[in-house]
């Protein structure tokens, strides 16, 4: 697989309950849920007696067919797409996790990262709990079902009072769907509603829009809501007290442009975070904006508009990259970029080109795409960037590449210019983050400026996990 | 699959010679021209003493891995990537070609339609060949082998006498690699030179960007040119006197804008198309600009910039959409559009919008755009499509719907409008788009006005060339 | 699938512990038991480090590759091959059984039905803890791993103590192996000596010889053994006091011919099963003894030899009867029988003939043998069963049909004769089996007499079990 | 996969017309034939329009299934199975042939070898003629397809008439099926009857039995009959004068027990061969006769019969024994023979033993087997074969290895005896063998005295055919 530069979201969820066809609606919303997670996908639904489910690797529409998406009856289902590193990509990891508590068979779907998880884990396994999977989301069935109560809110509660980190989770007891989010509401997790009484959670409001669902609102951090066909959301549990820390990158680069986040689209987000660079760091001179499509079409739009820079379309994406794209041998030139990106010489020739990305990780496609536009015949090249330096792992939820790895947190911007070879390189700035996504407070920006809203006692390490 | 509301090209071919890693080459170029056919695809090497194939239904990604290349040894190639409808899609119809002619095996691939394949086809079988597919391909090997010269070039060039319409193939015989062009030059073949001596054929300069090959010149119509490893191109037949008919719609759609047709690239021509339109069908009053994406993101351009309204990106496309997409049962509603596309309210809530797209077939996708975008909240919805209406099939290549399916066929503008539900709808007259993408002569413009530059004397129908 | 009209053996075990090859050794010995489970198999390797595994469903030989054994590293492994009727057959159940209980990881392979199993499950999800599979053997790993002990072989003595029922099981821990027979010592279960130290635990005698091992000895009833490489197999604990009850079908059919049980093999068994039965059930004036084969030819050869009637080959049968053969379709008549067996004329043509098997179930079968065999010329055919009715179901290991279609308990041996239009049908007595099997006691003979060794109070059943 | 230490067959045929579930008939037809070629199998059906396919490689269990079979529509077939060397093994070698011969579509399956194949292609190739796959049989369609005539039976006999070698194939062209056999009728061939006016052509009649079809005759030495629904066969083309000159290896090994060949069971040709075997190569003083499974089964019995020494089980054949079986890595010793073949003590213990076989090819199986049955503690081993030995490839049908590794053509029997370590080791007579299996005339002997009935201008060899 051709690496991707940006980070790698690690899931998305979606719950449904009444409708007749929850399979199928699940299936379409893990389809517009794809961009968190390719590495595979689950749905489990209830039917009123028992759970069925379907899990495997790949992508949601290689997943599931007519005949796998019939035999998953039901009027409920929990759904999972799934992002993975390659070393943990196993189908034992694939969720939805469904598990007997006995009393109560519960299917679960989780986004996000439990930091204690592995100490958790330790206890439970000390009084002969069998893990069957090295997921941290594992460790909330155990708990429950070590709980003391039997209803399954209570027990819900519970286990979630026992771990820290980034969790939203729906839940899935018969035929009542629970939606949590951790107190801080690192994650994204709203609700939507059907006609005739059915109710959706979801990620992102994009797996809403294509099962033709109405936005009801965002799920507060710390809440607990109960979903019944035909009865409002009840909220199980409020939001303990406390700050929120919404991860600010799900606006910058995550969520689908078409999703609504802090309240509007994240496109209008991210054209507001291309004004903003615009002001931040014009590029004078300069004869055309591009883009590196498609994550940062409306940031190189905002960036036009504000500096009346005209927009071209100087970047061709191939859209056909897929899974297994076969890595060029030795003999041939490093393609990687080449394979997912083409210049288009009419648009850059002899031109001062200011091209626009929405973040930078590693570096390494940065350099490789400065050295296209300028093969293609660019006089001048200037990266521009809609975010800050980053310059520390996320442990809430994001596949980070070893710290070591981030340009940013090794190489001052200017650096950074040097081993790209810009013309000019510049970032945004934090604060023009905030104002640009929101009203400036209650973002997570850890990766940012390393302040880490959830404390973090033992590095995740996915490996440590696996089944020994 | 969802369909596509465009037309379909039916093939990208690639040839190589002189580099030790053909098939690896020959994989990059087609993966480059996965745009012109998703059906299938294949690779035959020669590596000096037999040749080797491999070719599957699917993606070009999916159907190689390093195995399946590392098998394919030798220094030249050809490859061949294949769109047709389902009902032909079966394995023996995927191309490459390869065939034992007695003194030379060859290996065959082609992009285009043979209006006369049955009738020579009846003629060969009367005389005893036995034909092993449904491809119009295969008369051009029959008849080669039944030549009465014995160089590939003239049995070669006696073969494509004898047959008429579309033709843009390669031919691999050993360590030649033969390109040919029709006397009309309908579809798009290019010549490409590599480090060291190698050469290659493509159907779009987008396959030579790839493996960093520079782009040499188009063929010439009615051209044969003979390739060799090391020495220069040879032209083995000059085009016959007679009119250029090149096709006009791969400049509107088919081609990729980084590839360079008639002297430049298609995305510089698609900007004019788009800014051409602009003139002939302004929409006063527009608040915003939207492309039905990607196909239509420069022509979109071309219209905000000759007519100063802005562009918003108010349509997001899915590129997740697999090939066994499920489509969704009866009970829910019609989706096949929202799987696909989801408008951003934030762009288009409450504005008079200006829609470009670069082509109608049947307009029942443009009906549910037209919707779509009215239900996230647009004011207005003024369509404006970057070429003319569609009135005929073509017969040189495209997969065509029956000609009552074409909405433009059988409607006038205003009744398209009416049907669609747009406030308005124009389309780009046929002068315009002769005047935007070239000198204005010299195209196939038969689709736009029935005026065929190739006599078809049948109807070509897939399923009567089938094996009974 | 076309239904064997035997009973069914569930499960063969194999473990190793001290060969650098175990999980080849281990291969072999599976395929070798191949007959005493054909729905699935696995291994579980241990490295020293950490277990790898590798179950599917299917053939041994269909199962395992070069590829998946060269990847199970490590000197000591543990297999499994498993008989379930389909409703069950799904992968989570297909052994071994891999666990971590948090200070040990361990791997289990088990043959036999823990009669219990249902009860004490219940017992302990009511405690917490969370299965993953319906298999009755997963209830040995949670009783281990709520021990109070730390020792895995303490462990696994206080888990078999709370279980009752059959159970030849084989559990990995690290580089000990474990083997362990239930108190009555209902399935085989014996021990091997490799050169260099070597030790294997295997359901019959014949996976030793596979792989060049040399024969021990039998486990004892209620024993438990520890292997380690190097050392002396290690009695952990005696077998409790009490009556042996070892299931007499295993020599009469599940067992190979050539596998040592009750100190000879089940060959020389046969032959003496059925030398009483031409004893006890002779047929005047026969011209020919035919055996059904395979399973029934030692059992034919005795007959002939003890009573002087010339054996002949009257029924070949099909060996290439796949798992999936297609039941053909109501149109044509019933070929369940012809499909597997083909009468041979010369044999049987105007002749009075002997048919030999080894035992009857549902009597479908040889209905239609008798048929066949009459189809073919035969004058007389007396059909002659080497073991007594069949009466009742099997609760210890073997998958029984349901009751009510057991020909032996529902009629009596003139019923019978009758029904599969027999001149005349015998069947062996309880005495007489036992006497030709050994010493004429210490057999569970339930299936014959409904006189079961261990109380059963719950009729297990494999549906109720499965995930909810 | 465990080498046979057998020769291989080449090939099963089958045909039927006038059945509607022909297709099904077909499949139970190429089940029992699956002996005669295990690599790969098709069925070609024709529904009164047009010809269905399916053909795979693998076993004809693993490669249909009802969806397939229920989409070989029509109520005529012709189907195949075929044994090849491993480098011929790709699917385009699998038949039936299906072929357009611009007036008839036909469907070819064959079993034999068309000795001056190569010649006949290379001046087939000279006028044009495009060759698909590398087999022999292709050639009958090509000379076909040049016929002067237009009735499909003259096309068919003026193409027989211009090859040599062995063929017993089938046509189907439309409702009319052809069978036909070369002019020495060295491969078998049969006419079978349903009810309702239905025929069947089959290899042997063993395929008849199991779809219940009446034996009506073997075909002719040079025989052409057509077969039509409702009309009795008509015979195209009488038997040109000549020798008959059967392959006698049919009745010694190739063919099933139960099919009819020459007058009577194979079975009872068997039997005849051990009794003619004990006759000319007693074995003085022998405690047991034991049989190396199944394939000596009969001879074995016959050799017991005509001695007086009794016959036991001293020989376990393992039936999983799979395609894919894994070659044991070289650190293990040698365990080809012991993964098929295992020996029961008890029978073979202190004992002076008999082992009959029915052919030796190689004779590395036959050492194994002698010291397999002597470890297992036999104190004399007498080795009888009841054939000759084989001097002498085949070029009729039937795969051949070199003929340097043919144990016969290089050795002396004491030789051999001494090589494979037995006691004493005996084959049976030329004349013996034509004696037993019938009336002494009309067979081909050519491999065991290089008396070859078609002479043999070229060396087949499949490599050369292939594709190059």
């Amino acid at each position: 697989m051709i690496e991707s530069h940006h980070w790698n979201e690690e899931c998305g969820v979606f719950g449904i309950v009444g409708h007749p066809r929850a399979a199928e609606l699940t299936y379409l919303g893990l389809y517009a849920l794809q961009h968190r997670g390719q590495e595979g996908a689950g749905i489990a639904t209830f039917d009123g007696q028992r759970y069925h489910e379907h899990k495997r690797l790949g992508l949601v529409s290689d997943i599931f067919d007519p005949g796998t998406l019939g035999r998953l009856e039901g009027s409920s289902a929990v759904g999972h797409t799934r992002y993975s590193t390659t070393g943990s990509t196993v189908l034992p990891n694939v969720q939805p996790l469904v598990a007997n508590l006995h009393h109560q068979a519960v299917a679960l779907a989780h986004n996000g990262n439990i930091v204690d998880a592995r100490m958790v884990r330790a206890g439970l396994e000390d009084g002969g709990a069998i893990f069957q999977t090295s997921m941290d989301s594992e460790v909330v069935l155990h708990l429950m079902a070590r709980s003391r109560h039997r209803e399954t809110e209570r027990r819900l509660a519970d286990a979630l009072d026992r771990i820290h980190g980034a969790h939203s989770l729906v839940l899935l007891a018969g035929d009542t769907l629970f939606a949590a989010k951790d107190p801080k509401g690192i994650r994204p997790l709203c609700i939507g509603e059907l006609d005739k009484g059915g109710w959706i959670v979801a990620s992102e409001s994009c797996a809403l829009d294509i099962v033709d669902a109405g936005f009801v609102r965002e799920l507060d951090p710390g809440e607990i809501v109960g979903l019944a066909p035909g009865t409002s959301p009840r909220t199980v549990r409020r939001a303990p007290e406390g700050e929120r820390a919404a991860c600010i990158f799900e606006a910058i680069y995550f969520t689908r442009p078409d999703s609504i986040l802090f309240g509007r689209t994240t496109g209008a987000a991210r054209v507001a975070l291309g004004r903003q660079l615009a002001v931040e760091a014009p590029a004078p001179g300069a004869d055309v904006v591009i883009s590196v499509p498609d994550s940062s079409n409306a940031a190189a739009q905002g960036y036009s508009q504000e500096s009346g820079v005209p927009l071209g379309h100087g970047l061709i994406r191939n859209h056909y990259v897929g899974r297994t794209f076969i890595k060029p041998s030795q003999g041939i030139r490093d393609l990687s970029a080449r394979i997912k990106y083409n210049p288009v010489r009419d648009v850059v020739r002899d031109r001062s080109v200011v091209v626009v990305d929405d973040s930078i990780v590693r570096g390494t496609t940065v350099r490789k795409l400065v050295a296209m536009v300028r093969s293609a015949g660019a006089r001048e090249v200037h990266f521009r960037v809609s975010s800050s330096p980053i310059v520390g792992p996320c442990y809430y939820g994001i596949d980070t590449p070893d710290e070591r790895e981030l340009i940013g947190a090794r190489n001052t911007i200017d650096e950074i210019e040097k081993i790209v070879s810009a013309d000019t390189l510049r970032y945004l700035s934090i604060e023009g983050m905030k104002k640009a996504v929101g009203n400036g407070s209650g973002f997570c920006t850890a990766c940012f400026d390393r302040d880490y809203p959830v404390p973090v006692a033992e590095r995740l390490d996915k490996a440590i996990l696996e089944k020994s």
